[in-house]
């Protein structure tokens, strides 16, 4: 077992979605939230659906300092604020996995819709945001909530941004630590700018074909894509 | 058999490359050029490797007459010119189908960037400079011209955005002549502002993956989806 998984706003539904992945998948999850309560009575849900479950719940600070992978998956509109609050929490070397997605329902507009981040993306937002030697790689915008609770067996690729090689293959390594998903590299972090606004792309499919759709890149070679 | 397929800038890779298939799959299609000799050079190169394609050259204004739906194919550098040539060439009722990219190798930089159009998308820039009565779709920006040119089986997604169904299922049917394309809705002809970024993605995983993705959407349901 390596280091447990922090997920951050874990008690929302892409939150929990992962960590139930992520338990079934055998892994160590520490869901964060605003308060370690409501954090512990995310766990105790998981841990009751998961036999087995190595999940725990506490505060976000707590759970940014539980592991060296973190991921954030709050809604956009308390990205920034979650992100000050992380400031004495995050430390040099830690990579912050952003998942959040700039979506105009942030301001009461459509989620069809993105809405412009003045640094780009809300990822490179997340980069500017966070202490000196964290690393922020972009990533899990198009994999759906609903999917990832539900019990029918993935199959789709998650399109991972950041500036490092290295980095992104840490965390493709979790990401394909869930059955069915394949992380993509799909460049640097300023890609976050196009991949962020997949999730208003297939939330307009989604209408449209009463379905929870994700994406998958054609054309890959089959060997490993992070070797 | 129906009208056939004007494919105006029908001479570049990507217009060339849909000629191919459409010829394959038994399709009458006029390939535009700005001038007609080139239109014809690049139709007499298809006719020699497509047995019985019938594929015809001329000058853009000419073709974008010879059919009610029309392929722009232009690269978006040229895309204002050819639209402004095409004022006297469309007629009300018709349907341009853009599928310009607003990449930023337009203005000399990156082919992994995109260039903001005022109008929000290449698509929406084409519907304001259409004649009244004339409808923009926008489609066909993930499939790669070499794949097109190519001789391997096709299997990729192509997403369509317009503000009209029926438009959208129209334009549907031709892509779906050609074998291993589905057309997916992907919503309202603003939603082009996020399909048009899907190539600048692709390109940034081509670089990675040395190959010529395309993107699939999961989760559609089996049945036709334009019914």
């Amino acid at each position: 077992m390596g280091d447990p998984i922090p997920i951050l706003g874990g008690t929302g539904a892409l939150g929990a979605g992962l960590a139930t992945r992520w338990a079934q998948a055998g892994a160590a999850v520490v869901l964060g939230s605003r308060s370690a309560e409501r954090g512990e009575e995310a766990a105790t849900k998981i841990r009751a659906t998961v036999p087995g479950a190595e999940v725990t719940g506490m505060s976000n600070e707590d759970a940014a300092a539980a592991g060296e992978v973190v991921f954030l998956t709050v809604p956009f509109r308390n990205q920034s604020e979650n992100l000050n609050n992380l400031r004495g929490a995050l430390k040099p070397g830690q990579i912050l996995v952003d998942c959040t997605v700039p979506l105009a329902a942030a301001i009461s507009g459509k989620a069809t819709r993105s809405i412009g981040v003045w640094q780009g993306s809300a990822a490179q937002q997340a980069q500017e945001m966070v202490p000196d030697g964290v690393t922020v790689i972009s990533a899990l915008h198009t994999v759906s909530a609903p999917n990832l609770a539900g019990d029918d067996p993935l199959d789709e690729d998650i399109p991972v941004c950041g500036d490092r090689k290295a980095d992104k293959k840490r965390v493709a390594a979790l990401i394909e630590e869930i059955d069915g998903l394949r992380a993509v590299n799909a460049g640097a972090l300023e890609m976050a700018r196009i991949v962020e606004t997949l999730t208003p792309m297939l939330i307009s499919i989604n209408i449209r074909y009463k379905t929870h759709a994700g994406i998958k890149v054609t054309g890959l070679p089959d060997q490993d894509h992070w070797s």
